[in-house]
């Protein structure tokens, strides 16, 4: 299958030419950080680097994609130059997809487009090059080797800055037709909600990222007089009773029980995996998502559904990424 | 893939052994009808026939059984008893899938449980029989032949007495764990919203079924007086501006409007197409469904998606369900 942004050149099967036990070298690019990891097959990280994001007045896109190379140039060659069975990347949306013109909107510098698939085979000739969105690589990750292993039916989600998943139906990555299906964040939890920015209204991601609760709180009343409260230290007061702390993880998780429902009901899934920093709040979080979504979820088949938290923690993405070549009967089915 | 409700026995392959143009024998088993045809390969019904579903306080399960056995013998001998490529049937849901051990919410005497698939497979030995929950089988009629041909990631709906659907994805049906997948009457589109009959609360049905909005309008005080008012004279009433009547549609479209964006947001749609007596409101339904879905489906690929009318009407669900046999690379992933 391949849509309107389907790269036409042909891409290389991984493999036999780098030796059954070669790597991938997996890149997760992000608004705070770039990383990089040597994935052998089974999943292993055998390598591993990474460095903030540049920014600043003086950067440009070049000087983002030169730092990249750095990175990476540094990590394959302190692994001592192996044989590579391909490049996986998980990056910011959105993209273009498969061709990979992305355009990350916490990346100023590449906001307008930049060709980083070509970039990538140009500097990696003769190896298979596959990026998708970073969720769609946590969600794949998981399925792969966490939380989802062995289900063929599986919503990963990462519950952080902002809401995104990825989505496994009949044990294979759903692609949708522009490359992004999974987007669980702009599902709708309250037609009447708080402003997306998206541009919609009431999507699950707007009242249940991090700065969403944050901003629900102070509304509220919870540290009005400190301009720089962030979700860490709301996490530490939910943990400690505040109410209004409380609360705002409360709203949340109920916001998540209801989108994980709707997804359940239009996608019959066997397990719903939730990482990202705010999914680390533990109970506070996943009690209330479980009461919403015993309340909406009252068909046999959907009451079936686990809902679990993720299993890889922080290299979920980079053991996506690698996935995308490892295992591309499952996860890519494009050019 | 086979779940819990797989049925182990082999299923024979469809057929040379019956020549290449014999038709599938389709079945649609609804609660105030049960409908058949002749389905050629192409789609074209060479020969239909209908009857009200048998009901009253003498009917047990064998007795609907038979009358469905007269049905389709009647049919098929009417023919010229040809060879026939197999058997697809839609019926009404909960059912096992793919064993189809079915218990419609609507047929009573088949409630507790009717093992149909294993009763037809008996009855038409050495045919592949192959059955789907109706509304499924709708929209693989629309993505065979109708409103989504040719486009590989489509949305089917059933607005009716109840709200059903089915989800092709990536050029296949969606199947999900259970044989469930596509149940978008119970996407929630507003969480403090009507109790639904599945239990839960707010659900696309609760607002949007036929039965809902004309419960609603009554509320509102549409024709109180009179203890039978109907869909119908629901649609009549706003086709001729009574303002309640208008409301009612307008609220029912709207809230269709909201699910089919969270539905494309999460599955990255091409093609929403929408059939069911509640559609052929027309554009006392469609102009506020596209309403709210313009405000909820900002982002680029979302509203790229194209949401119409059904193309096949009363014979979709037969025309799927014949494609579960000709078709079944697409369709039938299923023992």
């Amino acid at each position: 299958m391949t849509g309107p942004g389907a790269d036409p050149a042909a891409e290389p099967a991984p493999g036999p030419a780098a030796g059954a036990g070669a790597p991938v070298l997996a890149v997760d690019i992000g608004g705070t950080k770039l990383a990089a990891a040597l994935v052998e097959p089974g999943g292993r990280i055998a390598a591993y680097d990474r460095a903030a994001t540049p920014g600043g007045p003086d950067l440009d896109a070049e000087g983002l994609w030169r730092a990249l190379e750095v990175l990476l140039g540094k990590l394959v060659a302190g692994a001592g130059d192996p044989a590579l069975a391909g490049v996986g990347v998980g990056c910011g949306g959105p993209m273009t997809w498969p061709a990979a013109e992305v355009s990350p909107l916490n990346i100023p510098v590449w906001r307008d487009g930049f060709p980083l698939r070509a970039r990538l085979r140009a500097r990696y000739p003769g190896l298979p090059v596959r990026i998708h969105n970073d969720a769609i690589c946590v969600a794949v990750g998981e399925h792969w080797l966490g939380a989802g292993r062995g289900r063929d039916n599986v919503l990963g989600m990462v519950v952080s800055t902002g809401v995104g998943g990825g989505l496994i139906l009949g044990g294979r990555l759903v692609n949708g037709a522009s490359g992004n299906a999974g987007h669980i964040g702009h599902v709708v939890v309250d037609p009447g909600g708080p402003p997306c920015a998206c541009g919609g209204r009431g999507c699950l991601e707007a009242v249940a990222r991090g700065p969403g609760l944050v901003a629900w709180a102070r509304e509220q009343g919870w540290r009005r007089e400190s301009a720089d409260a962030t979700g860490v230290e709301l996490a530490a007061d939910a943990r400690g009773g505040h109410p209004v702390a409380v609360a705002a993880l409360r709203r949340a998780g109920r916001a998540l029980g209801v989108a994980i429902a709707s997804a359940t009901h239009l996608c019959d899934l066997e397990v719903a995996a939730i990482g990202g920093g705010v999914s680390q709040t533990g109970e506070l979080l996943f009690e209330p998502l479980e009461e919403a979504f015993r309340e909406h979820a009252r068909m046999e088949f959907a009451r079936r559904v686990r809902i679990v938290p993720a299993g890889l923690g922080q290299t979920a993405g980079l053991v996506g990424a690698a996935a995308l070549v490892f295992a591309q009967d499952r996860y890519w089915s494009a050019g």
